[in-house]
């Protein structure tokens, strides 16, 4: 990019755009607080502002940064300001956007270990480093058994561990011979929509996962998933994998990863643990207890995307059998045959997930381990708790709110003490005002209200004005 | 970010270590070719030199751009040096990588459409710009019935495509009651091996994957297509997708599309065209030809992140009726309901890929298409197929080599006239040089060279050194 080649942007105007991007988004965090959370625009607002064809002619730079405020940016809902409480956090950090910019200047495709060797030894480094920060079961490690690999989402994760499992439980022979419709699945009724849908992908069928019912506290019951396993073998269905949750989507609920565990070791069957938000408060030895139970567990994933300052994509996805995970997903075409591959030294990772490209996603999250340190990362988990703690003390004082379920870490449920029609209402007045951004979920057949605080630059005094927005807002109700 | 919170950087440190990182990428560039292409180092050698255990407290950042020099860098294959002509392309550019760095910085979920209008509607946008730059049918545009998305990779974008010519060809069953083994699959001898991967996944399993007879050429045969199509049939077996491939891997075959259209239209099979990294020559209305008969096809993908200034990851998947897709992946939680997705206005992606979370790829897609405008992208296009068409004549002309199969794009598949030992001497030894970068494949029966010319710096000089290299080293032998 030295000199001009063609159309291509020379180094030196990359340098001074690339400036201008930096500051760009500097800007941005400076300014965050101004923009409404949620996005105001109207379905097809921003189409509607495009030009119909592409340029024939290319425009300069200054040109597209431009359009980025004018076009791009009415549409944004604000996922890193401070005022956003909804759905999970995405929280990204300095160290990780400026790891995920290095990334895309290498360009390196990480499908074997030859095609970068650091892409693949940074990752299996950093997540052996991680593995011992959330004190994991040795047998999660690359030095053991298993070992960890970035996938994209948790979704992802959970899909191919139950690839894995399917697999494990007809001895590789699904693979081989596709499924014939007895292999059955396990979870909550309050784990995540992805189990469904990897069951669907996976070719099992809806009708072939079970989900198991919840105490008072949204937690599975143990007893229940036993009872469903008898029941299952009893018609000559083959029960192959149960996926437990250390922190639900819906209510932040704890499943009791020790009975789970111990039932799956009786009946043999695969043990996936979902820990794609909450998993990073076991950073902090006070919180580490939500995944006691884990030496029980076949696979393990967690989203450093989520509560770790990382950005999307990076989930951190552990199994203790690599051997049956790499079995279940290899495929060796000629044009991918090496020397080292072939030596058995080096692990390819394409053969760890649904993807053969991968990109060197580790770089960011190194970033952040490094930047940060243990000491930062704790300090941060816990002054997220601490905050949603604090949120969830006012609103068990205020007799006009209820909790809607136990808060055991940075999760909220909580419902206005009125009708559905009401908190719904609560909601939309709340969003619609920019302020805040929040969403809901249903619990015990009720509207609740989910507050989670874990955004990167979300500070006590932001807790504190959604908390008054939402009592104002509830007295015009 | 604006005063020091915490452990956070800061904006000003950020403003400040981003020009840093900024100005490492553009040196890395200016130092590109001083580099071997194929990394030197040892299985283990990264890992060796790294601290086994994280940090407990937090670096500097200087110490931690300072480690990617002296720790990373020599464990780096370097994708983006113009001498590199292994595997393929995964050409990236100076706006992709802001575009990258932007959305990063921005940092948006784009699940749904409520979540970052802007991610859907500009992604939605721009495919639509690159249907008609292509010239796709219009039926593959979103004001017709179907539509474009981002997926990270061809792999994933093929299992989607038959995950949803499953759900077609069984009523949607498969996904309720799960397969039943009798869904067969038809790819060529040559096709990628993601396909292999996909039918596993889906829960076909591989013996119901057809690997179609290949002529000289390496392109699919119909007569053969439609002769298994049949036997399956009587054998009680139920054909459901066809995936052809405009540009083999191996040796850039191009199936007959026409031929394998028109039989799957008449068996009413799904049919999926992978253009994976030639998908892009159809930019320049000479190479349009590659993609005829995509008129009869159900799906289609390329991958601007091989072929289009793109970085990894960025494939452009296309199906022509988005409602079988959408009902075969779509979930629907409570937690991710809104207003938005019940109005039937928008499109919500999250149901036409694998994963649920999303990030903001279309920005830096619109941005290299409009930076390089369609004059700069056909350019690029057809200065790489120019230099490959250049390097083919070189070999012909040349009593020692031999071309291996039709080079009809980028790509170029030769051999050294000795005994494969002598080929695969020759690889071994320009890849140990770090001069130059190649790969290899088997055509019938045979070690063979391949020679894919794609990074966005490789220029004439970069061809000229590495056919002088080749000749040298052959010498040797």
């Amino acid at each position: 990019m030295d000199k001009k080649i063609g159309f291509h942007m020379t180094v030196e105007e990359f340098r001074q755009q690339g400036r201008k991007v930096v500051d760009w988004i500097a800007d941005y965090y400076q300014n965050i607080e101004s923009f409404p959370v949620l996005s105001q625009v109207q379905p097809g607002q921003i189409r509607a502002s495009l030009p119909t064809e592409p340029p024939f002619k290319g425009e300069s730079f200054e040109a597209i940064l431009q359009d980025v405020n004018r076009l791009i940016l009415p549409g944004i809902t604000h996922w890193q300001s401070p005022k956003f409480f909804a759905f999970f956090p995405a929280n990204t950090s300095g160290p990780s956007i400026l790891g995920e910019l290095l990334s895309a200047g290498l360009g390196v495709q990480g499908m074997l270990w030859a095609t970068s060797p650091a892409c693949t030894e940074l990752e299996t480094h950093v997540l052996d480093w991680l593995a011992g920060m959330l004190v994991l079961p040795d047998k999660f490690k690359s030095n053991s058994r298993g070992g960890g690999v970035i996938q994209d989402s948790a979704s992802s994760a959970s899909l191919t561990a139950l690839l894995a499992a399917r697999e494990r439980a007809t001895a590789f022979q699904t693979n081989q011979q596709g499924s014939d419709g007895r292999l059955v699945a396990y979870t909550s009724t309050q784990a995540h929509s992805s189990i469904e849908k990897a069951v669907k992908i996976a070719g099992l069928g809806v009708k072939n996962l079970r989900l198991i019912e919840v105490d008072d506290r949204f937690a599975m019951q143990p007893e229940a998933l036993a009872r469903q396993i008898r029941l299952d073998r009893q018609t000559g269905l083959i029960p192959c994998f149960v996926s437990a949750t250390a922190g639900t989507t819906s209510s932040n609920a704890l499943d009791p990863l020790p009975e789970i565990g111990r039932i799956c070791r009786q009946e043999e069957l695969w043990f996936h643990v979902d820990g794609a938000m909450s998993g990073t408060a076991a950073l902090c030895p006070e919180y580490r207890y939500i995944l006691e139970g884990l030496e029980l567990a076949d696979s393990f994933c967690f989203n450093p995307h989520k509560w770790m300052f990382t950005n999307f994509d990076c989930d951190c996805f552990y199994v203790a059998d690599r051997e049956t995970l790499i079995h279940t997903l290899s495929i060796l075409p000629e044009y991918l045959r090496n020397k080292a591959s072939e030596s058995g030294a080096v692990l390819d990772y394409r053969d760890w997930h649904i993807p053969l490209g991968r990109r060197f996603r580790s770089l960011k999250l190194w970033f952040v381990l490094r930047y940060y340190g243990i000491e930062g990362l704790q300090y941060h988990v816990r002054q997220h708790i601490k905050l949603a703690q604090t949120f969830a003390g006012w609103i068990q004082e205020d007799a006009r709110f209820e909790l809607a379920a136990p808060a055991p870490l940075n999760l909220v449920c909580f419902r206005y003490k009125g009708s559905d029609e009401q908190n719904q209402k609560l909601l939309e007045r709340l969003n619609q005002s920019g302020d805040l951004y929040l969403t809901h979920t249903i619990l015990k057949g009720g509207f609740t209200l989910r507050f989670c605080v874990g955004q990167t630059l979300t500070e006590e005094r932001h807790v504190v004005q959604a908390w008054q927005k939402i009592q104002e807002t509830a007295v015009s109700l």
